[in-house]
């Protein structure tokens, strides 16, 4: 059974059920080591997938195991997994070892956006190209040119550590969907400046490579992020730069740092002022608007086959409910 | 000074100047005949335009100018504008006398949508053209064809007694913007039933046409309004309208209906269940976004040349700031 | 020890102590086959009286006594009771068999109301008797005649999932008390319209009978009580009841609906508007103090003996504390 | 105009129209003396009836008509009622003197329960007798019994300043009928200690004779009443009182010390302590239920005729609609 | 009675009286000239002193007075006060002329703190020069050197527009009391980085001497104070000048902005993040209590003689109660 | 290992990791006997230092360890502690003796106040002798004189039952540390009347003596605590012994009273009326404070070596930073 045939039908988190044997690649997400009370070690993971995690145990085989399971390694496991009130759901691993690249679909393992990176730079780069005011160009250009100093931290860092986007390019996704919404809304509703707007939309979450470290699953706030908050750093490094361009007109700039300030749209929710401009007010309600419909995307993937409701999900002080799941839509 | 001579300078309400002699067209508003202390009559009138409302007080003449002064009456008077800490800002007509057509521009005088109603029921037909399903096209021309009962009533309705597109065709203007705005982001965001959320969009504001009563102005909600509130009304109505649609499937009309009920996005706000499909998040959010651009619209209107900053607006729960107001554009 | 001979002692599930030995009859309210880590079949049960409910576990005999534990038998249990702050409380069931009728009092095992249904029912002809309008008869009529097509369902429906009468015949016995209590209260307090408060209050639920499925434990929210909510349900079936009987007076409609819409109390629970008549007030408020006297009940019958303070209790949003116990009271 | 003959039509304050000549009879609320900035004096007075209350001005006969417009004069006033925008409304009196006894209904001057106090008192002392406890009937003795040293200051004092019987004999209006509402529960629901309940619904606001001073329209808070609060002070003195009374039982003092404490209901209502027995919520609730419908009392009594609907009211945080109007029943 | 001789009693604003003949010295804090409906010109003056304000009306003598009132004038006024329940209090000028410097003591007509400026800038050095760290000394000299660029705007500036403090030389004032009761705080209580607390207290509230402009009565929000926020302000002036400073440690950069931020204690009261740390607990505490008993300050100067109680005050959330009063113990 | 040989290192609770050899002395803190599921004996302890708490379980040699094990009792534990995600902490104990004096340091064990009592006595004592009122004095003796009868217990309390100060003495700690803070500030801001000011600081906490009762870990609200409030037991208390002092001035009793009263300073963190006097807003500001530092200090002793962060507090409504631990300023 651990020959790198071809696994028939694909197991995902969401679907284990109780008693089910199991044959299936994960990404190893945790790993340590542990002492049984008798003293014998054995090994703890943490497996997943896009649809959710599993915690799993090796009792046996623990070294040669433990030799392919470092955090991060693409394995293949067979074992059995059970469910219980009491000790909860897990993975009783009897063989696993690292799996060969025609075993799985890495789409399957590692979440993403669903666009390509590079299609996303693209059009970003497309985006800024429309902004008609040189100097808003310039400011996007300082920080977005490809040998801009934050460029490639922002482009590779996650929207969110757990919410919407929470993965490697997820900031940029989650800020060109906002800026390409913003801009959209800047034609259908009037006496809006587009060019504001958008700029506002592209650098609302800037701060947000401060206020965060790492990637993926173990991200992190920073010290200077729990001290400062995203938005103060966010404001900070946008002013700084404006200060840098010359001849940066006054009000453009008030405009801009406005929106920074007070896109969380409350004062509760951490903006220090609440949106008073048009520009503000759209680029507020985009970006809430694009976390939570993003919420409904990574809900949607927890949920297993025929599930239609969610339990209660603190991004949208609710559950979601899916009258017809993508898997339907597949199916059909 | 009275003669139908044309108006050199355009007086507008939000102008109005402490001592300023008057020489314009108003729309009177309100009118009332009242009597001194010493028991004669004087005249009390509201007189208006789109940039706003001032009270006048006629002294001299009562009956000539009683004449003329009916209630939506357009007339031009003169006299002298004062304001006053204790008293108020008011104007002391001296002499009225209908308008004659070529005086004034309408547009001076009611608001009313930017788009002329007549492209607005293009574009709504338009709309709805691109519904796909057959059922949901056929429950909104059940409401929206030309010979529909409720058709007339919801074209010239207005959206709000006050806050935003408070005029003739408002609630027509806000439901195509918040319908097309919606479609627009069924586009940018995945996952979008798009023929659901339009609908949602086209009906979510219906139970208005019976919690509302009169035009313009003279706006009020009926006991009808108070006593049930706009939402159940509305779900009442598109629930015995589909129900009469044979075959009508059962999850779509869920779908719609939880649209509406939801629509004000949380329990205090009126909605008795809060959003939990991404069509209704998305016409919540956008209705929202809605109504906030329509309030920037309505107190841009009202400040005066030069004012760049509006009191506190309950409509935004603090205040409205315009970089730039429409008159720099125009005069740009 | 598991002959049927009679029990010598009542155990009740409040009054478990750690380390106790077991011989008593319990409901099943839910079972579960399960594997061992090492394959073996076990078997998990959720046994219940009245003053509450134990996980239980068996794992010897199997098989015999998974074939007389299915959900809803009641058995007679023999094995031993331990309480662990890692595993929590359980019952290790060594013999198990299907209870006979003289072993137990079926009062201790099954929640209910303290009344019985046939009792309850003819208070309620008795009560919708006293309605003096014609129409307002008719109305309950129609819904409660035991030709009704709701009546069944309305009569065996439980008052809610758990807080208050969460069992059969719970919504019965919750709307007759109401109003009772709304009947008495309008004797005492003048100005009310005593029929359309009884009617009021005797409706006020009916829309929890689409919004809720299942009885007893197994009660759970439907798509539609989710996507719709209670209250909007409710209005829908009166409303639609109403206009098919002719020449039913408007304004008591109005006053009977609103009731309904109303009978949250505060937007913030639900309801789309708040209460304006005296009638909507005084069904509102005894509807709330029916429910937390019902939680009191409920409460108090979990207590071990000698309690006398619960625990934070959602459903009062605070402690209960009982300065004399049922109990007290019976020995007495 | 001024012969004492029977005025044809009674003058309400409520039904006031502008313009309206006047010949009524009214009490004097408020007097003052001032002097026109000529130097000249003028009288201000604030004259009402049990539907509200007008401001009057008396240009004339100044002296004559000050001789008999003491505070609390019943006086005969003829003139003419104006309303404006600008400056409210007023009365004008043209002549004023002292009413004769024949010329008005009393019942229409001063505010007051519907039921007579000895009527009240004798219900009062009715129901203290129903209570078995011997300790709580000597508690309530010793401060309702006739010679008790707070018992006139209770009978007499109003229950509130604004919101429900702010009039004589208010209070003792106010917990009768909690304390009979309460009776009436303790019979419909169980498990209630009647006679903790009853007592502490009497005893619920004593404070208020301590914080409050003064009688009808003038009523105060006191210094103590604003920097203790009617709840301490009315603990204190329950409290003190039982510490007098030799053998009263622990657990029956701390029943209805928790009843006065908690009877707001919440800590954000000035209660210290929140209900958590059966008793101490019926109490709450009914004294709630009592003070809501004192406030439909009240705003029914204000509205002019044909009105159906109120402002918002913030005894009710809402407006109130009365589907039929106690004008309605007397007519019919 | 309007040549310089000594006016033999004061006049305060809280002290008039209705009716009462008024020669006093006033300063003028607003001036506007006005037309009367037939044309001639008035005066309209706005006149205060320490305790209030008062309206001033001039019908006679319109030039010769106009001539003397510029605002911030120091005029002797002669006149009659008088008040209205519907035209609101006033005062009519009969005559007015520049008061002579002998005839009035600054201190009643102009506000300011209780100690001299000179001493608190000698107090302020002394504090600055106890700070240990030199790091911290050279950043707060940096910001209060003689010689350094925001010290005069800082010393002149009020600490806040209404509330407390409201006049030049407040936020010194405010300030430094701030950061001598942290100061001895820290020795009180453990555990306290006394250098930290001390420059966050000092320099907590610098943001606003760009978020405010004008002085005294006349200060008004700037633009950049209502898009941007005091706080964000403060925060960009700090961090910009620490990283001036070569070496400044990260650490103690990241503890002084941090006070900065969360100096308000709560996002909903405009902080973006809150105190984390002692020192920033401390400061935010210190500057609460000192604002609060700021406002008792301001209250105690506008209560008229013997009142007791202030009314509902928006900075105390609630009334100022004083039990002996400035001038009791002045008299005592 | 188990001789009584010094500890080389010393072991904190909060140092603990998973697989570690433990060899340590502790302070039993609750200990119970359970049952194996196949009927053998185990025994189950708490046990804890200043730094927190662990779990522990010990299989073999039972009965000899639960000799030594009862609550309250040190001992010195050998054995292993162990983490898992699953199962929690726990430490298993193989051995574990009554622990010999020299063995440990009891400053590590038993957590109090960082000042010796008899310091803190002589520092009260002092501090009452500064009062100058000698009513005011007599009140103050009337509790703390050394025979007064509240005395030892409000001297041996604990100031909470978590937050702070939650030791023997943490009461007077507190209570101390407020009146010194008060005293201080009296002396910082104008107006404060410090002889009431300190004796409300002193007197402010009285009602914990009745509604708490216990000491130290077992500490728990009474019957009467949770039924009446700290506050009103509190008012009673000192209003009680008011009423025994002839003479004493009713202004002076309503000023410390309404300290008590308002000391929690809103209304829904239970206090009846809000501060409204300077006196009351300062107690209740340095009470707040000092509770909030203490919480700090608290916070600070369970962190781990060289940690910063704690988890989210309920005192703190956050998390708290230290930006230096005490470690770190010892090892300095």
């Amino acid at each position: 059974m651990d020959q790198p045939s071809l696994i028939s039908e694909k197991f995902l988190v969401r679907d284990l059920n109780d008693g089910q044997a199991v044959d299936a690649v994960f990404v190893v997400r945790d790993h340590s080591r542990r002492q049984k009370r008798n003293g014998e070690a054995f090994l703890k993971l943490r497996l997943g997938d896009v649809t959710g995690t599993v915690e799993a145990v090796v009792w046996d085989a623990v070294e040669d195991i433990a030799a392919c399971c470092a955090t991060g390694s693409i394995v293949r496991v067979a074992g059995r997994f059970s469910m219980d009130a009491k000790y909860g759901a897990g993975l009783t691993v009897r063989t696993a070892r690292t799996a060969a690249e025609g075993e799985y679909d890495p789409a399957d393992l590692i979440d993403g956006p669903p666009v390509e990176c590079g299609q996303m730079e693209s059009d970003l780069r497309s985006l800024v190209a429309t902004v008609q005011s040189p100097d808003l160009r310039r400011l996007l250009e300082s920080f977005f040119a490809e040998d801009a100093k934050v460029w490639a931290r922002w482009r590779d860092a996650p929207a969110a550590k757990h919410y919407h986007q929470a993965y490697r390019h997820g900031l940029l996704e989650h800020c060109l969907s906002v800026a390409q919404g913003v801009s959209a809304m800047a034609a259908t509703f009037p006496g809006i400046d587009r060019d504001v707007a958008v700029t506002g939309a592209l650098l609302h979450d800037l701060g947000k490579i401060e206020a965060y470290a790492g990637e993926g699953a173990a991200i992190e706030m920073t010290d200077l992020g729990k001290l400062a908050g995203e938005i103060p750093l966010g404001y900070y490094m946008v002013r700084r730069r404006i200060e840098d361009i010359a001849g940066f007109p006054e009000d453009v700039a008030q405009a801009v740092l406005h929106i920074i300030l007070s896109h969380h749209g409350q004062l509760e929710h951490g903006s220090p002022v609440t949106p008073c401009t048009r520009e503000a007010t759209l680029v507020h309600m985009i970006d809430n608007l694009g976390g939570r419909l993003g919420s409904f995307d990574r809900i949607e993937k927890s949920l297993g086959a025929g599930e239609r409701w969610s339990g209660y999900d603190r991004a949208l002080s609710g559950s979601a409910y899916f009258a017809k799941r993508e898997e339907d839509r597949t199916a059909a």
